[in-house]
């Protein structure tokens, strides 16, 4: 039996019963696909949190694997719904950044959904459940992309990289809070070796210096602020057995300087 | 190999282990089942709630899929245990109103649990472990109702539905409200035609009027309110990009007035 | 079709992404392996709390269940990874004693993680992907315990019993407080008949006095407080339909006295 496996995240919770419905939805039309629990927990409205959580997640999913992602604000408005192909992966959901570092990372292909492939009534407020559910589902039945979208060419990412030709100093700013208030930065080990791989980059954060990084949390003792790469090879800045963001007082979007 | 499904909701949180032991019993006794969250974040004792979240998701699940709903505060008293029966699902938990919505939209038989059917020891603090999990998967290895349950007439519903021959106003209240704030109405888009479908109908609330309603959210501008059908056919209120509930003040059991 | 059972329990959350990233990683290498969430909201870094939530699901799950447990404060630095077997289950997770209740219940052997016995890259941040998942998803592929860990004896537990053979009174502390507010203490069914099942068992708690145990929280009238033995068979203080920790004004570590 063919178990095609879907991956799901949303900025639902569960409580309401909204990620029930797509789950019942999904199941009954590919009663044999497998569901699985990416996150529900992402904040209401917070297309980049969700960006970055599907970014930790997806590359370490087999292929095949089917993505929906629903953070989407704009529901029912006029934004496009898109599908999205990379040589791995498809991901379904709303053409608003969520799909940014897939955009960033992968070679893809784009199709936007088109009302008039959709089956059965589709609620203005719930694509989630009516749009990008059905399309996920019939995908994991192996119908064609070419029976559910329309190629297209463009679609939103709101990624910029840092300018890593800066002479001295590169600005950054935290893209992601996570879980234990690790400060996450957009600067990669990859643009650290494209930037010159300074072995001695310090990071500059509300006046405070902080770096080189380290190899982990425990590096440094318990209380104690340390740099290291996180295990998407992101710049963080952590707090052993602490909360960074909660110490330091910020969050996203918060700027730092780094120095090399 | 048949994998009958079973769909889970309950207020226990995830944190204590709780719906762990469900998951393994469930497992241990029909173990080709396959589970599915629904939620583990209904509020503590909240039974309203359980039965709205319920009643968002079961209608879109695969037929003989078998519910299992916890949310129990009245556990080890002798508040009896149902199964209910519908012409395409079986839900098992607490005779306590949880299952409102169902006994409200389809038709029914319910099956009271008698103990001297149950195997095992039964924790008096603990029935979503030791009894409805229990009748669940004995349910989906296909024992019959008769084995586990006595048929009886009556079960606890808490709807009442709004008056819709009022003249010129019909008294509602909120039923919920949702994880993006949302404030949702005891009328649906059936009660509107029944109600005689006046195109301009008008929510008062707090000396505040609102409607009549839109197609969605992004329908109005960011930060303003209005009225929407939901995605199962409930008026309500929500205000674009932001958190109606706080916004206004107001909680479950709001009143309000619907002009027509 | 084969399909192993393997059971998540960790401190992530879900909203960064790192559950999926555990959940895509294990896909990838044990494709059929069925994946159950037991909890991803312990409070970061409580191993206490973890363990506790381990001990109420683990006994329920079906022979050759692996679990794979991560409250991991020390990842990274020189603390042990562990592989735990009994003759029902499998365990991988951190040598810190997150696994202390399966050692004080079972018996048990232990295998140290060789980190020689891994393939690819492992982020000295994230070992949950890396290390655990890697390691649970080989066994549950069938690979031989001893081609991924080396067998060693000693592990870390943290329990500690009360002093059964105390004269006329037992120390005993609040090792957990549930979802629900329930104060669950050091102290179980077992304890109880090997200190003389005196059946007047009284607790005395802030200069409170409560007991003897009642049968389930509504034995007692809403809003009162009564002792049970909970589904674990640990004696716990419960508030009926109120949260007993709040009300209090106590949390896990405070001292309690077991009058007999």
């Amino acid at each position: 039996m063919k178990q095609p496996m879907i991956a799901l995240m949303t900025d639902f919770g569960t409580e309401d019963g909204y990620v029930g419905a797509m789950k019942g939805r999904l199941l009954s039309i590919a009663p044999t696909a497998r569901i699985i629990d990416i996150s529900h927990s992402i904040t209401p409205f917070n297309i980049r949190q969700g960006a970055f959580c599907l970014n930790n997640s997806y590359p370490h999913f087999p292929d095949k694997t089917i993505f929906v992602g629903v953070v989407d604000p704009g529901v029912g408005t006029n934004r496009r719904g898109l599908i999205v192909k990379t040589s791995q992966h498809l991901f379904v959901g709303p053409d608003n950044g969520l799909f940014s570092y897939v955009f960033h990372r992968e070679g893809y292909q784009t199709y936007a959904i088109e009302n008039e492939n959709l089956t059965g009534p589709v609620s203005p407020t719930f694509h989630g459940r009516d749009v990008f559910s059905q399309i996920a589902a019939r995908l994991a039945n192996g119908e064609p992309l070419a029976k559910l979208g329309s190629s297209v060419t463009a679609a939103y990412s709101f990624i910029s990289k840092p300018d890593l030709k800066a002479q001295g100093s590169i600005e950054l700013e935290v893209i992601h809070v996570d879980h234990f208030g690790n400060l996450i930065f957009n600067f990669t080990r990859n643009d650290w070796l494209e930037s010159g791989a300074n072995p001695d980059l310090k990071l500059v954060l509300n006046k405070q210096e902080f770096g080189p990084p380290v190899k982990t949390f425990g590096s440094v003792g318990d209380g104690k602020f340390s740099l290291n790469w996180d295990s998407s090879d992101f710049l963080q800045l952590v707090l052993n057995k602490g909360h960074a963001a909660n110490k330091i007082g910020i969050n996203t979007g918060h700027p730092a300087t780094l120095q090399l």
